[in-house]
């Protein structure tokens, strides 16, 4: 196995010399031929869909597995829809970040360039296979991709039409790799391919990220938790706090974006927090409060510090009061994931604080945490979210799978 | 000793917080506080010094790293007025990199914010105690030092200076760390403070740099080796190539940014080359060539595979002849270590496809590659040269040592 790894890697590594330099076009052009090859492959693709999908059945997968798993006509046509979306977003590459002339009169410019070979490691779900590899080729990578053993059939298949729309393009077929066994020490031989891989990002759950971290010899970009906050302030407006702590937290309540803990200014414990407390009960969220809240629902169970800390990805919101925005900041710095964290206020002031003091890769004011998408800050689309400090913060769109070189232009200069 | 560095790395961590969010004005003054606590214990840290020097004569260190080492008034006034330029650069923190807004009608905007605690691991160099914790405090980053062994004394007492420094001002003592033992054992536990520490910078030999690589827990940004190249293309200025070629090998042998293999175009080897070859052996330089150059003069070496992979940083030189631009590519594609090369030319076109295909972190055209430099660039100092793809490449200055958070500032947007 160690043999196919380090053969695919390096294919990648290889093709990633001449991908870095195609232009924006012949880019553009390999993505519209994957489009029409996934069109063209539907039948197979829902074919191989099925067997993985029979698979996961008889594995007695989850329901929520099983939904990410699944493909139809319109999932494939969203699928395809996405690659036109990425074809019309603007190429980072080449595109000057600075130029200035210090005082040795040298032209320096700071150019972007694509990072070379990036790998993902992801869940089962098929769609991620055509938008992962569409993102890596218009930002000038090669991809090695890892998906899910329950999504096997799948992604191989829709790599196959992914290599064949290659094939009729100007971009080589090697920029694209899927690891074809589904053996888990896979993942540990690419995680040592340094040497050829330039970047990792997983995606999923919380063990296979914390492994990455751990084993990893390639930087990586991930998030591994997304316990996001909402702070009511003292100044909040009553109709706009019941809205956004709603959405925030009910929208999708299984994306690393959704509110876990709510916490409120304790002047507005008796205000602006029943109608909230009210209408999730009725949506069904149980509530875990502290004991100064929980007067208020006999519905509102008992919070433990374990649930201070805990990213539930469910209809479930840990609720808090403190005494002051400093006060929630302090509780957000302990408890935090540095994923998404929002403030509601009218007062201009004290949003201003908690938008900088709270180090958060995005902070909200007046607005659901639920925003912490790519597709929202407008990048397109998004490889995944990133909590770390270095390099990217936040969505991982095009930008983000770029670095950059400096190019400088002399006329003879010679260093004193 | 794990007690100790787990502190110091704790205390820099909890600092850096009230830090991060320090005012231009107040990091200023701390700046100025530590210069002139500097100037106040210049006899203390010369004696410092004495005791260091001794202590390596004794142990009989080369001269090289003697020099390194010594300090006098005219060096401490250097390290004085290093200060003073980094008071007089930006302040990279909170300027707007980004703002927008997108179909949602959230306004949007990306922040620069400082990393946190920086880790840096450095040579026997008493001065880079001073800059890389003026510089680390300017970009509103703790860091923990890690001097030569050598110079632990002298790092001492230049740490006991800032800290005096510090405690005049409003920035709090425990943002500068030194690490009290020379015990090599402290770099590995230094390298697994990931909970603490977000980034570590090793300079310094090539044995402790891939030790770093290899071990660290934490992200690292680093150079390896600083193999440049200058090509000397068919179509370069004969006078320009000269000034160029020398300056690049032999104004300072032993910097990263060097010139260490000249390629030259295989048209000009009988014109352009024997004069830039006679001038580098008058300067006592060896020069190390494939067999078709050796011809040229009888003092030439032979050249083997193993010096296309030498950095010497030395007075030697490694040379071969080329077919054309793209061989030379190929060559430094091959050979290079993505720090800093360059082209001669008066051939627009070559020089864009050179400064194109070439992926060093540095590129140069008609220039010397010892302008591989942060001062040359204009960013004041640097912490170190970057060749990795993540985060940042070639010097990094004040603005490498920062990252950046997305402020969403909304009026009720929930998300559909």
């Amino acid at each position: 196995m160690i043999d196919h790894i380090e053969d695919i890697c390096f294919k990648a590594y290889k093709a990633s010399k001449a991908l870095s330099h195609a232009t924006k076009d012949s880019k553009n052009d390999a993505l519209e031929k994957i489009a029409i090859n996934i069109q063209k492959d539907k039948v197979l693709i829902l074919k191989a869909n099925i067997t993985d999908m029979n698979l996961a059945k008889k594995n007695n997968v989850s329901e929520s597995l099983l939904d990410r798993l699944f493909l139809d006509e319109d999932r494939i046509d969203s699928i395809i829809n996405g690659i036109y979306n990425i074809i019309n977003l603007e190429d980072p590459i080449g595109t000057e970040i600075k130029r200035w002339k210090p005082s040795n009169e040298i032209d320096m410019s700071q150019i972007r360039v694509p990072i070379g070979v990036i790998g993902i490691i992801y869940e089962s779900r098929p769609n991620v296979t055509a938008d992962a590899s569409a993102l890596a080729l218009k930002s000038g990578n090669s991809i090695i991709l890892r998906g899910g053993s329950e999504s096997f059939y799948s992604s191989s298949a829709i790599v196959k039409s992914i290599k064949n729309g290659l094939k009729e393009s100007k971009i080589s077929e090697d920029c694209v790799h899927m690891i074809n066994t589904i053996d888990r020490d896979a993942v540990g031989l690419l995680l040592n391919m340094s040497k050829y891989v330039n970047l990792i990002i997983p995606r999923g759950g919380k063990a296979l990220i914390e492994r990455v971290q751990k084993d990893s010899k390639i930087p990586v970009l991930s998030h591994l938790d997304g316990l996001c906050h909402t702070y009511i302030d003292v100044d909040a407006n009553k109709a706009m706090a019941l809205d956004i702590v709603l959405n925030a937290k009910m929208r999708r309540t299984g994306v690393c974006g959704a509110t876990e803990t709510l916490l409120c200014h304790k002047d507005i414990v008796d205000t602006i927090l029943p109608n909230i407390i009210n209408k999730l009960l009725e949506q069904g969220c149980e509530i875990r409060a502290d004991k100064s809240i929980q007067a208020l629902n006999k519905a509102i169970k008992n919070a433990t510090e374990e649930d201070w800390q805990t990213e539930y990805l469910d209809k479930i919101l840990s609720l808090k009061s403190v005494e002051s925005v400093s006060d929630a900041i302090k509780h957000i710095e302990k408890f935090g994931s540095n994923h998404t964290d929002a403030i509601i206020t009218d007062n201009k002031n004290t949003a201003e604080i908690f938008l900088k003091e709270v180090n958060s890769a995005i902070v909200v004011h007046n607005a659901s945490t639920q925003y912490a998408d790519g597709g929202e800050f407008g990048m397109g689309a998004e490889m995944g979210i990133a909590t770390g400090k270095l390099h990217a913060r936040g969505p991982v769109g095009l930008e983000q799978l770029t670095t950059y070189k400096y190019q400088l232009r002399g006329n003879g200069q010679v260093r004193p």
